[in-house]
């Protein structure tokens, strides 16, 4: 098909790569222009803004940092709305919040132009070797137009609903994480202080009810305390932020994602952004005295 | 080998029987007398007191409620330190507190009685297949000897460290449970406040970093607001009031699993103690609207 993607970042460069591998014709756009080049040299088109890089194509995919940006590349001055044609789909593969998508997508409608929410999970890894779970909202009908592109950068795409439906299944991937990840640093701080050999407790654990892809994959890093990447806390943090506002807007209290939203919110603050999310096990080690303050 | 199995609960009874298939001689106690016989039926000897059942056998296995329990099973008048052999080893498969275990310890080893700590997961279905995942602290020589003891209840036995280590294994357990389980009701209720297809949900997040046994096995109760065992809130709530008790002489806060004890806490007092401990699900579920208050 022809698709235009704007926003090639660290996930973006590599989808739109694997776009390129699968046979698409693909126009690409980013705000910091030199970032479009390797991607040129892999055979895409580049187009001066959003506008121009959505004038020829079906499907129309922004993959950029927050909701403020979705809204500019898609409703901006020079942006998709002013050049896609009627009947494109436009599919938003950030991570933004439910309402500001509803929102976006209500003003596309207008121009007669479709949306789709379609965060990802899996990492800059599973954009770069195309295995990304791709968590989709809107009309099943666009989804079942768009599906040869997103084929080219998922293997798990699920359509869970209406338009904001994508965005509130990534909050909830999100929710469960910060749960999930602050029992394991709870558990790994409770045997490191007892001097426990912790190989073995994870292994014992491991099988049964407290098993976890987080007590299997980070584990190790709290117990070392190093947190290579993985994926990073200001973004998780960020993440959490939009889950806690859309939880806000439907009456739904989350304590503990908002207690690691905290937690979170002081690991940027001291510089540990940008390790792997599973470093919330800092503040854990240091309250029990596993660490130095 | 020459066994004593004193506790024929809903765990001990079929271990025991699990010893006999394996082609131990099972002597049998129980403080209610009639829990003795379907056991005896099977083959098992019954023993009058934990004090009788402890004079002929190598290895002597306590299957009990809790601290106080065991303390006077091994310690009581006519408990097992009474009747034991020198050069026997007592294991404690109870869930208790590692500080009574390692007093215990310390009163059987003036006797010359060895000591193992030797809690279990896996549930009734595990204790009935001989599957349990069995968490053992103590010297290595003398788990050497027993091990064929607990290979006949077991497939996963890990040595974890010395005596008391198995109970804080279990410990980590819990905890890890606690939080898991939480961010999974948390991210459950969001989905059913937004009115999303929480099957594909599940899904959709359930193979990335979201993943977890809870949410692959327990999310389902969850979304139902049924909660079948599994294994009882209120022995959770007693297990997570050994592990906050044991943290709290390490020094260790667990913030988490101590909300969710006060969570529990609550669930027990309402009648809720003897459903599934996925039931902590109700009150993220009541906070947010989901069910009536």
């Amino acid at each position: 098909m022809n698709v235009a993607f704007i926003g090639m970042g660290t996930m973006g460069a590599p989808m739109a790569l694997n776009l390129l591998k699968a046979g698409h014709v693909v126009t690409v756009h980013n705000r910091t222009r030199d970032r479009e080049i390797p991607v040129a040299e892999a055979g895409a088109i580049r187009a001066a803004s959003p506008q121009a890089a959505a004038a020829m194509a079906e499907v129309i995919i922004t993959c950029v940092s927050d909701g403020p940006d979705v809204e500019a590349v898609m409703l901006g001055a020079d942006g998709v709305i002013q050049g896609a044609k009627q009947g494109a789909i436009a599919i938003d593969m950030s991570t933004i919040s439910p309402a500001t998508t509803r929102h976006i997508a209500a003003q596309l409608a207008k121009k007669g132009i479709h949306m789709l929410d379609a965060p990802v999970s899996g990492g800059s890894e599973g954009a770069k070797n195309g295995k990304l779970s791709i968590m989709v909202g809107g009309d099943e009908a666009v989804l079942t137009t768009a599906m040869p592109v997103l084929q080219a950068m998922g293997t798990t795409i699920t359509h869970v609903g209406p338009i904001g439906a994508g965005q509130i299944t990534k909050a909830i991937n999100q929710i469960i994480i910060a749960g999930t990840y602050w029992g394991v640093a709870e558990g790994m701080t409770m045997g490191l202080k007892a001097g426990l050999d912790m190989e073995k407790v994870v292994q014992a654990v491991g099988s049964g009810a407290a098993g976890s892809w987080g007590l299997t994959n980070r584990s190790g890093h709290m117990l070392d305390n190093e947190y290579p990447l993985g994926f990073r806390t200001r973004f998780h943090h960020k993440d959490l932020n939009i889950a806690l506002e859309a939880a806000r807007e439907l009456g739904v209290p989350l304590p503990i994602a908002a207690y690691v939203e905290q937690i979170e919110t002081g690991l940027i603050a001291r510089g540990y952004g940008d390790e792997d999310l599973s470093n919330m096990a800092r503040v854990v080690r240091e309250q029990a005295g596993v660490d130095q303050i």
